[in-house]
């Protein structure tokens, strides 16, 4: 989206931490004892300058001011409230799928990715083996499928496809990673994903299509 | 905010469907039948042009559009998608309040007001009478504070007090009245209220007092 040549490295959940040590990443929060250090990707390592830096939203903004005449603005002046309100909005609206996608992608995970993500969840409360045997599976799906709608609903009268219009922003990268996160932890043939492809119009694979000029080939 | 010359009506819950319906403002949705119109404050009757407009976000534009150049400009171009957003993930942290702020309002509502609203909370199968009854007082406050810090991370380095910077804009009215709401329904002495001050550094009555040169005595 910034116009700027990129590698990208796949990271296994439990190499994170000692990655992100080694290239002097910062953790990005804490874990839930609310004092170990949390580390995450994205992480950004630019050679041309020596930056590394974590946190997407502080990518997004390193990005504008190291690259401020390449590609998109990512983060116009004036938005950056509005745009990790956006982000914290779409993720509320995403987290009815968390059984779902935590259920779809496993089988394509590293058992060594799988036993971190169960100690994670377990440290949070949940159950991991549980938390898709619930009865409420319908209404959860239900209620998953209300978040498109509501999202859709921002979108009206827009002047372009994307959420500032016509170029992506942050809040774009955002809204497209959780829809190929989707994607790819059900599967592109799962029924999951042909009922999003249906919500809205089909608006949500036309939404991803636009972010074709941005893809790498993986 | 408009800089534009009003006057404020007072509708009690009973009364906004008929006087919608009398000045021709449309609905603003549906009621939990997901069939019956649901009328809502705030609704615009400008005597200028003529128009009536309910629904805040409507209104917002409305105002942008008939008085471009009369104060600040709501939704600037571009961000009405992210307006959106950030009012969903505002709302969605002020949830945690609902109980709260029933309580505390109902003292200071006339009867019939209160008869409506416990009706249309018990169709959304609320009990109004047991809503605050609940055992997990303390953990639903904690969480409602916990989304106060979050829309105070937003804010984080931010040029000038609004979420935009040193101009208010759509989302600022949205978060302004919540937190009005807040303080009309705790009581500017109350707990609740004094727990919300001391919050974030005071920020959020710093925030209020942006407000003062849009505000009218009430």
């Amino acid at each position: 989206m910034k116009n700027v040549p990129y590698q990208t490295v796949f990271v296994e959940l439990p190499d994170i931490e000692p990655l992100a040590k080694r290239i002097g990443a910062a953790p990005t929060g804490t874990r839930s004892d609310g004092v170990t250090p949390l580390y995450t990707v994205p992480i950004i390592q630019d050679h041309a300058t020596g930056a590394v830096v974590s946190e997407s939203a502080a990518i997004a903004a390193y990005l504008d001011k190291a690259y401020p005449s390449s590609g998109a603005t990512l983060i116009p002046t004036g938005t950056k409230s509005l745009q990790l309100a956006f982000r914290d909005a779409v993720s509320a609206h995403f987290s009815a799928f968390r059984g779902f996608m935590i259920q779809g992608i496993s089988p394509n995970m590293n058992d060594r990715t799988v036993a971190l993500l169960k100690t994670r969840l377990s440290e949070q409360g949940i159950d991991y083996d549980a938390v898709f045997a619930s009865e409420d599976k319908e209404k959860v799906w239900e209620k998953g499928m209300a978040g498109f709608s509501k999202i859709d609903e921002w979108f009206e009268g827009n002047e372009g496809p994307f959420v500032m219009g016509s170029e992506p922003c942050f809040s774009d990268a955002v809204l497209g990673a959780f829809l190929r996160y989707c994607r790819a932890a059900f599967g592109k043939d799962s029924k999951e994903w042909r009922n999003i492809v249906s919500q809205n119009g089909g608006k949500w694979v036309r939404y991803l299509e636009n972010f074709a000029p941005y893809e790498t080939i993986l």
